[in-house]
C-alpha cells in the first residue's frame, strides 16, 4: 500500500530539477574547482552560479554566502565566531594577566560572552550553547516563549541584555510547532540598542525550517548571520551561511584550517554536485515560493479542517495562536484521550509516515518544545507533527485522516 | 581535441558504480536516517553498509568509522581532539590557578601540548598546526624529510619527542612527490616509547593520497587515527575518520554539537547519497586494489620511460629515491632548462590537464614540498605533477609526451 509522507520538516526528497543538476555536475564538473583546466573551471562556474542563486534566495550578495556541510556546521560555526568576536573586541581581558616575574596576577574580570536565545531552538544551536556553558566558554539566557503565542517576545529579549551580550540567536520558524518567531522585530529593536552602545550585539537566525516556505530576506530580518540548510527545501544535505559583508563589516573567524577554498573562510575541496543542487533548489524557491507556499497552506488547512471534522474535541492543534503565525505546511496535533501517545499512533497507522517531533530526538519522550509552549505533558506525549510538502494533495489528506481514525479506534478498542 | 587528464591526485571522477549508488540513494533513500519509517530506515541501512565497507577497506571495525564532510574536517577534528586529550589527561594545569580570595595565583607551568609532524604535510594538517602555534594552543616540531629519501626518518621523529608530546601526525603518502612515509615504522617505535611512559603519544596519519593506490591497514600502520578522503579514490567529496575503539580506548571529543547523529560524535543529518557513494568506492578499492595499483604503476612507469627517452637529461624525476617507495600513480618531473616553469608548460600544452602541485595552492610558486625534499628552487619552479588513474592508457601517455615536447619546443623557440 502506498505510504503518505507527511514529514517534510524532517527532510524533503530532492526536486527533479535538483536531482538533474546534481547528476550533471557529477558527470561534467567533477574536476577540482581549484584546478585551472576545463573540468575544474566548469566546477568553479557551477559553484559561483549556485552561490549567486543562494544569495538571491535570501536577498544577499554572493560574497555574503559561504558553503558549509550543513546546518549543524553552520550553527556551530556562527556561535563560535561570536565567542571569538567578543574576545577580539576585548571588552575585558579574557584571561587573568600574569604579573611579569613575581608570580602574582591581577584577577581580571574574566568576563564571558553572553548569548540570548529562545527555549525552543534546534539542537544544533541548543547543544552548542549548552556546551559553551558547561565549558565556561559563554553564558546563556534561554528566553522562554510566551504561552500565549509560542513566540519569544521582543521585550523579554531586551530585558535579558547584559553588557556582555554578544549575540542573539533566534530561529526563524520552529521545526515542531511551525510558529514563526519575531526575528525582524527583535532585530530592529536591537539595532536601536546597538546604536547607543559601544558594543555591537550580533544577530543570528537559523532559517532552516523557514526557507522554501515563507519569504526570507536578510535585510528585512536585519540579521548579521543566517543559517541555510538544503535538505528542508528539496536540496541535498549541505548548507551555507550568510554573513553580512564578511571581512568588511564582520570579521570571519574560520572554524577549519586548510586549503584556500571559500576565500580561506571554509577550506576543503568543494562538494560541487551538492552545491550545484543547492543552487538549483534556491533558484526554484526564489521563482516559485508563492506557489509552493499557497499550495502548502491550502493542503495544511484542509488537513486541520478534516481533523476537526473527524475528531472534534478529541484533538487540539498546538501552536495555533491568534497573535502569531505558523509555517504554511506544519500541523502539530495532539490527541486528547489517554493512551494515544504519538509514537503509538504512528505504529498503528498503515499509510501515514510522520513523526512526533524533531527526527534527531528520541521519539518516546514528550517534546521539550511543546512543553516550553505550555502544552501539558499529557497532550505533549500525544502529539504528532504532520508537515506537508509541495506534492501533498487533498486526496492524501483524506487517506491520512481515515488512517488516523482507524489507528485511534484500534488503540482505544485495545486491539491492533 | 580530447584532453588527457593526468591530475588524479587533485581529484578523481566518480567511478560508474559509485555514481549509480549515489543516484539510487538520492531516489530511494532520501528519508531522514533518524526517521523510523521506510525511507528513513532504508537510508540508515545504506549508511550502515557504507560504514562497514569503509571499515573493511582500512582493516577496521565499523564502530571505528565516523563520517565527516571531508578530509579537511577530519584532520582539523583529529588534531583538535589531541589538544583536548592532553588537557583532559591533565599532565599539567592548563590554566594558572587563581587563589580563592586574595587575587594571587600560582603560576602553573601552563604547558602546551606538543605535536610532531613532517615538513611536507597537506595544508589541512599544516595550517591547523600553524594556527595552534599562533594562538598558543600547541607547540609543533616540523621534522624535515630527508633529502636522500623524501621521507621523515624514524630517528628524527624520536629525537623530537618531549614530555609534552601528545600526537605524531605524518601523512601516509605525499600528494606531490608520491613518496610513501614510514608511518608503520615510526608508529611501532612510538608504541615502544608509549609502553615506557605514563603518557600515551597518539598516532595519526592522513591517508588521503594513499587510499585506492596502496594497501592501507590500521593494524599494520599501528595508528590511533586515520583520515579518509573520498574524492581521491573515485568517491564523492566527503570523508571519514578512523578512531581506534572510540570511547572505549580513545575518548571522542566532538567538534560539532547538535542532534545525536553518528553516535553523538558528529551531529548533522547524514548525507546519505554521498555516504553510499563513499561506501561503494571503498568496496571497489577493497576488491580491486591490486589491479588498480598494478595498472597505475605500469602506466606511470611507461610515462617515466617515455619522458626519459624523449627528454633525456633535460628532465629530472623528483621523489624517486633508492631508499623509499612512491605511490604507483605519481610522477613529479622537472624540466631542467631555464624558462620551462611548470605553469608556463601547462599553458602551452594542448591535450594535457595536470598541475604543478596541490590544487589548493597558488600555481606560480615553487612547491614547498619539493623545496623541503632538497629540490633546488630553479627545478622546483619547473616541476609538473603528473598523476595517472585507473583509466589512463599507454596511448594517453604517448599523446602527453608528444604534447609536452611541442610545448617545450614552442617555449624555447620563443613562439606562441
Amino acid at each position: 500500500m502506498e505510504k503518505i509522507y507527511l514529514d517534510y520538516n524532517a527532510t524533503t526528497p530532492l526536486s527533479p530539477e535538483v536531482e538533474k543538476s546534481i547528476i550533471t555536475a557529477m558527470r561534467e564538473a567533477w574536476g577540482n574547482p581549484s584546478s585551472s583546466y576545463q573540468p575544474g573551471v566548469k566546477a568553479r562556474r557551477l559553484i559561483d552560479e549556485a552561490r549567486s542563486n543562494v544569495a538571491f534566495m535570501v536577498g544577499a550578495k554572493s560574497s555574503d554566502i559561504i558553503f558549509t556541510s550543513g546546518g549543524t556546521e553552520g550553527n556551530n560555526w556562527i556561535l563560535q565566531m561570536a565567542v571569538k568576536y567578543f574576545h577580539d573586541e576585548s571588552r575585558t581581558p579574557a584571561q587573568p594577566k600574569l604579573g611579569p616575574k613575581d608570580g602574582k596576577c591581577e584577577v581580571g574580570k574574566d568576563l564571558l560572552p553572553h548569548f540570548i536565545t529562545s527555549n525552543v531552538e534546534h539542537d544544533s544551536v541548543k547543544c552548542v550553547l549548552e556546551h559553551f556553558e558547561k565549558e565556561k566558554i559563554a553564558e546563556v539566557t534561554y528566553v522562554p516563549v510566551s504561552k500565549k503565542s509560542g513566540r519569544v517576545e521582543v521585550e523579554d529579549i531586551k530585558a535579558a541584555i547584559r553588557p556582555t551580550t554578544v549575540m542573539i540567536t533566534i530561529m526563524l520558524a520552529n521545526n515542531e510547532s511551525g510558529v514563526i518567531q519575531p526575528v525582524a522585530e527583535i532585530n530592529e529593536e536591537i539595532q536601536r540598542v546597538n546604536r547607543q552602545s559601544p558594543h555591537r550585539i550580533l544577530l543570528h537566525t537559523d532559517a532552516a525550517q523557514a526557507l522554501g516556505k515563507i519569504p526570507v530576506d536578510v535585510e528585512d530580518l536585519c540579521v548579521d548571520y543566517l543559517t541555510i540548510v538544503g535538505h528542508k527545501f528539496y536540496a541535498p544535505r549541505i548548507g551555507a551561511i550568510y554573513i553580512r559583508n564578511p571581512h568588511k563589516e564582520l570579521r570571519v573567524y574560520p572554524m577549519l584550517f586548510g586549503g584556500g577554498q571559500e576565500r580561506n573562510f571554509r577550506p576543503g575541496t568543494e562538494n560541487t554536485p551538492m552545491i550545484a543542487g543547492l543552487g538549483k533548489a534556491a533558484e526554484l524557491v526564489h521563482e516559485n515560493l508563492k506557489e509552493y507556499s499557497s499550495h502548502m497552506a491550502k493542503v495544511r488547512d484542509y488537513l486541520e479542517t478534516r481533523l476537526a471534522e473527524e475528531f472534534g474535541d478529541d484533538i487540539v492543534i498546538n501552536g495555533k495562536f491568534e497573535s502569531s503565525t505558523r509555517l504554511p505546511n506544519t500541523c502539530n496535533v495532539s490527541f486528547v484521550k489517554e493512551g494515544l501517545e504519538g509514537h503509538k499512533l504512528l505504529s498503528h497507522t498503515e499509510r501515514l509516515q510522520a513523526s512526533v517531533g524533531a527526527a534527531c530526538h528520541k521519539q518516546n519522550k514528550p517534546s521539550h518544545i511543546l512543553l516550553a509552549m505550555g502544552v501539558p505533558e499529557s497532550l505533549a506525549r500525544n502529539a504528532l507533527r504532520l508537515s506537508v510538502g509541495r506534492e501533498t494533495t487533498k486526496e492524501d489528506i483524506d487517506v491520512v485522516v481515515s488512517d488516523l481514525r482507524k489507528a485511534v479506534d484500534s488503540i482505544l478498542s485495545g486491539s491492533k
